[in-house]
């Protein structure tokens, strides 16, 4: 199986991200040369998801080996700053720091083959993510997703996404119902387009009506990723989340989180430790070019929120599946790695 | 107090309506000269809000004997296919048929007065939900609501926004948490709008934000309004409404419809028989002339849903609160109309 997205694109002195931005309208590469224009592309959401995020910010740092750069101090704090949500920038950024602290030989080839790696090894995340959730569904599911999770939120495959195309490669007949998740419509955009691509039945529905299609028997399971896990299981991922998964539990619905190792952050003990990024009212009072709210009105706009570990049914990472998670599982798995 | 808002105009021969599609940027009304444009204007949602649809009807049989037409049943039938969900609509014409039945001397200016005293009577009727709503508003409440249940829904005052304006007349200090109400966006462009016009605190979020505010502590009761409740207290009102509900209930946080006598239908027993009308896939694939969700993508769009009475806190009607509404105290309180 190819993959229909290329999401990151390593050009031996740049790095291109499919612009997510212009999606599904447009595809379009944009090209960074140095960690600040990676930062700018994280931050402007060029290239989002939290493992994308990582794989991004790893070749900002190895481009500035590339260019020459001593001194990383700058690099790392324009990339650690550009979105706080997502714990997979710190691991990458981490792993970077810590191959520059083993002062290699040649350390802008040593770090852009480390970039790579990441790049790879998320891939294969990505695949032990689908093995392990593919059992978890079964033939003939209608399976809720949200935001986008998918191809273009990782290297490839995705996480929630990844669970559903290994499903379909197994031989399952499942079919999807992509919430559009507003305000920046990643459902209607990336996670459609995803579908719509790889002739994986898919609904579009709005984030409003995940309720009602639950209620009246229509959903079989939810699967979503996560841009950090805390050591108790407690998960934060795209706003709205937390709402389905209230939804999924009065139902009865399995409601599962796609979470690679590198997302798990057993520094923070519980989800209220997350930091939430609030983003701009712009994206809240219209879309694009086009402004529907008046004048005058204030605006919230917290990009993610927490679910407690009591609504997930399972975390399915690439090491296995945690059913009813809680830290002592956590610590079990993640000690096996 | 008066309305800053005039949702219905009566012109002698023909009808206006505030052009709800196209607020707020612009203020533009429509003018009806027969039953089939109030019909058009009903089912294009130039008017919209149950309250507002039942008034826009009546005008519409009334401009029909104006013009000098002695059948009726196409007018009736035009009107009653517009829009199946609220069941203002069939009270509304149940009405107006009755009098046609009656056979009075001048049957023209008989139906333009009734009519107008349906559109009269509805003002009144918000005013008194909003004196008995008022009274389940603390000083200082964040309330929550959803889609436009305000003026623009009614003949003016609003049906949940009358119980945050009555609760504002009444000394209290209050601020809205508005939903923007997805595919159509009453909430943003509608709610929004009429609170930042009466100086109210209004922050706008997506929908899919209600939980995280309610999760953390921001909001302290919900009041929407709905398009039908049947005999046992299960309430149909804009699709998302029964999201809400199951997250209020879940934090403890008191869920109020404000439902006016004639929204309610004790002819269908409970929730599972009200119709829920199907709109336009075109409406949830972008705004406007926007279109943001990819070709070939499947759309569902039920226009309403419904929330089961359990979770219903109180039914703020015009004769008084129905708390923990039931069949039994519904009756009781609709036999004292």
């Amino acid at each position: 199986m190819t993959n229909a997205v290329e999401t990151l694109r390593w050009g031996g002195d740049h790095v291109e991200f499919i612009d997510q931005r212009r999606l599904p309208q447009r595809i379009e590469y944009v090209h960074c040369h140095d960690a600040a224009e990676v930062a700018t592309a994280i931050r402007d959401m060029v290239v989002r998801g939290a493992p994308a995020i990582g794989c991004a910010a790893a070749y900002g740092i190895a481009l500035e080996a590339l260019r020459g750069t001593r001194d990383f101090g700058a690099a790392f704090a324009a990339l650690r700053a550009s979105r706080p949500t997502a714990v997979n920038l710190y691991w990458a950024l981490d792993r970077m720091q810590r191959l520059i602290d083993a002062r290699p030989d040649d350390l802008p080839a040593a770090l852009a083959a480390e970039a790579q790696a990441i790049q790879a090894e998320d891939l294969e995340i990505n695949r032990a993510i689908g093995r392990h959730g593919a059992t978890l569904v079964a033939d003939g599911a209608r399976i809720m997703t949200y935001c986008n999770a998918g191809a273009l939120a990782t290297a490839g495959h995705g996480t929630a996404l990844g669970v559903i195309r290994s499903a379909r490669d197994a031989g399952k007949h499942v079919s999807v119902l992509a919430n559009e998740t507003r305000p920046y419509l990643q459902g209607a955009r990336l996670t459609a387009w995803e579908l719509v691509q790889e002739n994986i039945p898919v609904t579009l529905i709005t984030d409003n009506m995940a309720g009602h299609f639950m209620r009246t028997g229509q959903v079989d399971l939810v699967v979503v990723g996560t841009d950090r896990v805390a050591a108790n299981g407690d998960v934060a991922n795209k706003i709205g989340t937390y709402g389905l998964a209230v939804l999924a539990a009065r139902h009865n619905i399995p409601f599962y989180v796609a979470a690679p190792v590198p997302t798990f952050d057993l520094s923070i003990a519980d989800g209220d430790a997350i930091p939430i990024e609030e983003r701009s009212a712009e994206e809240v009072t219209g879309y694009g070019d086009v402004r529907w709210a008046p004048e005058g009105v204030n605006v919230a706009h917290p990009a993610f929120d927490v679910t407690p570990a009591e609504l997930v049914t399972a975390l399915i990472t690439d090491k296995g599946v945690i059913e009813r998670p809680d830290a002592e599982k956590i610590r079990r798995l993640l000690g096996k790695a």
